[in-house]
């Protein structure tokens, strides 16, 4: 049910004016900085750093459709760097709203993998660089929100039973009534899609980086519990139901000529469920996380090769995911 | 692109009274006045008569559903009897508005065998009876939109293009223009279901038969090529959304785990438009013409002997699609 778990860590330097006040030439500094940083450590050579101008579309748009970058990052006018690691675990952005803003992802529920390498890698660019520090505040950042610990700690979670008995709004509210954050798959802003819910702390000032890994994981397992307990029911006295839906979804990618990539997620979601629940055998979770994310139009003009138009989109997506569903079975 | 034509013709007694006057005594001598003509002619030995009692649920309804009887009769107070032939062409309803009404059903544009089939019919039971009419007015009903030939010809016609490229109302209002009526596939009142209409004459004084039945051929001609020129626009304009549209369509019926009347209707409409435009070929007209009756609530809990509420019938509904079409497919 836990899809990952994300620790995003923010960071600034301490002789470079902060991104509001910063000119071209701080930013280049920044960025420069930076890079050098990376290149000590010993990080470069396990990954990929791009410059400014390596981030234009479509790459800028499948990086964020990887998670791997904000809508923010995107849309800034600031001259911006970018480094991702090999596995895609680790990136981290230069010039978004803070200079320094990097992020580690784990599967499952595992801050302490999380955490634990976004630890090391700050420590290692803390070597290197001098971050802007109080000891009052701790970590001074653009944003106030973000001020102390400058963590974001944050689960991606799965919750489509506790959609379907309608309870999740109620088991959400208790998650924003503790202080935490929520948000549907794409970040900030945008509706849930597929069911999935990211769970983050909003406090980054008064708590320590443990407490706040505390409260996110307590309530990320309160969450699995209710999810769990609400699949029970539905299998218990729905379960007809919860079938038509996930073999009706199912059947649907399999059929379908046309899917928007909005439909694709939300259809895909539900196949996982199925396979969750033991409904579902032919199609793996990797399977369908592999697709979920290749559906996302940047990364399916990646994968295809291809600069298509929003009708081309749809209709090479649905071959795909298709063939792909279509290949599984025999 | 025509399932059917229909011919029905109603007469009553000569020396009974009509149905709003007639007691219960007059309506026992209707029946058994028709039963021994039936019997004179021979038609009891090719088909069965049903006598009141045997008329009720869930008979009654699956008969509608087979349209083999109207609304009407399955609602009346009268004392009602029913004659089928063996094959279900002919049926003939004893005591609905008029004493008789009988119809004769053809697979599709054929009035030359629907109307001469109950031509034949109509000579042989006056060849028995006194039907009552006038030489000014002809046959005499007991509404008078009945009056004259007391012939109603219609046609069955599946126009799913036409619908797709919304030109349906267009093209129907100039049938209505005409004097001609236009109804959804259940009949009278009901919405259109699965892209289904009945096309038929409205008047029945003034005109011949043969004029009535030239007009409505006319008119399905007239619709056919509509429907013809709509379908090259669709494969040549909108192949892929038609497409998309027929493989859902077929997935959902192979996949889903419940299914109203309502939605296999229109779902088994569109694949039939697959398979006449090409597309679709594991599964036959023959088949889909099958399942669309047996879909129905009364009809398909007689083939699953089973008296069946509301969700249940959804549900063995759906199994009994999916193994038909998966069947069908291996």
């Amino acid at each position: 049910m836990v899809v990952s778990t994300r620790v995003r860590l923010a960071r600034n330097l301490a002789d470079v004016p902060f991104a509001a006040k910063a000119g071209p030439a701080d930013q280049e500094r920044v960025v420069s900085s930076l890079r050098w940083a990376l290149q000590e450590i010993g990080c470069l050579e396990q990954g990929r750093f791009f410059d400014d101008e390596q981030l234009a579309e479509p790459r800028g748009s499948c990086l964020l459709e990887r998670h791997l970058v904000s809508p923010d990052f995107l849309s800034t006018k600031a001259r911006r760097g970018l480094y991702v690691g090999e596995d895609e675990a680790v990136s981290l952005m230069i010039n978004e709203e803070d200079h320094v803003r990097f992020q580690v992802l784990a599967s499952g529920l595992d801050f302490a993998e999380a955490f634990g390498r976004a630890a090391v890698l700050d420590e290692k660019l803390e070597s290197q660089l001098a971050y802007a520090f109080s000891p009052e505040f701790g970590f001074l950042t653009a944003c106030p929100t973000n001020l102390g610990t400058a963590l974001r700690a944050s689960v991606m979670v799965h919750l489509p039973a506790l959609v379907m008995t309608r309870e999740i709004e109620k088991v959400l509210r208790g998650a924003l009534h503790i202080g935490l954050a929520v948000r549907g798959l794409f970040g900030e802003g945008t509706e849930t899609r597929g069911n999935y819910f990211q769970i983050s702390n909003q406090r980054t000032l008064g708590q320590s980086e443990s407490e706040i890994i505390e409260t996110v994981t307590e309530v990320c397992r309160q969450l699995i519990e209710y999810e769990r307990k609400a699949r029970e029911y539905l299998m218990r006295n729905l379960r007809t139901e919860v079938e038509d839906k996930v073999f009706r979804s199912l059947a649907i990618l399999k059929g379908a000529r046309i899917l928007t990539s909005s439909e694709a997620t939300n259809l895909l979601a539900t196949v996982r469920l199925g396979i969750v629940l033991g409904l579902i055998n032919e199609v793996t979770l990797a399977e369908v996380n592999r697709l979920t994310v290749l559906v996302r139009p940047a990364n399916l003009q990646v994968v295809l090769a291809a600069t298509l138009d929003g009708a081309e989109r749809d209709e090479r997506r649905a071959t795909l995911v298709r063939e792909t569903l279509v290949r599984l079975r025999s």
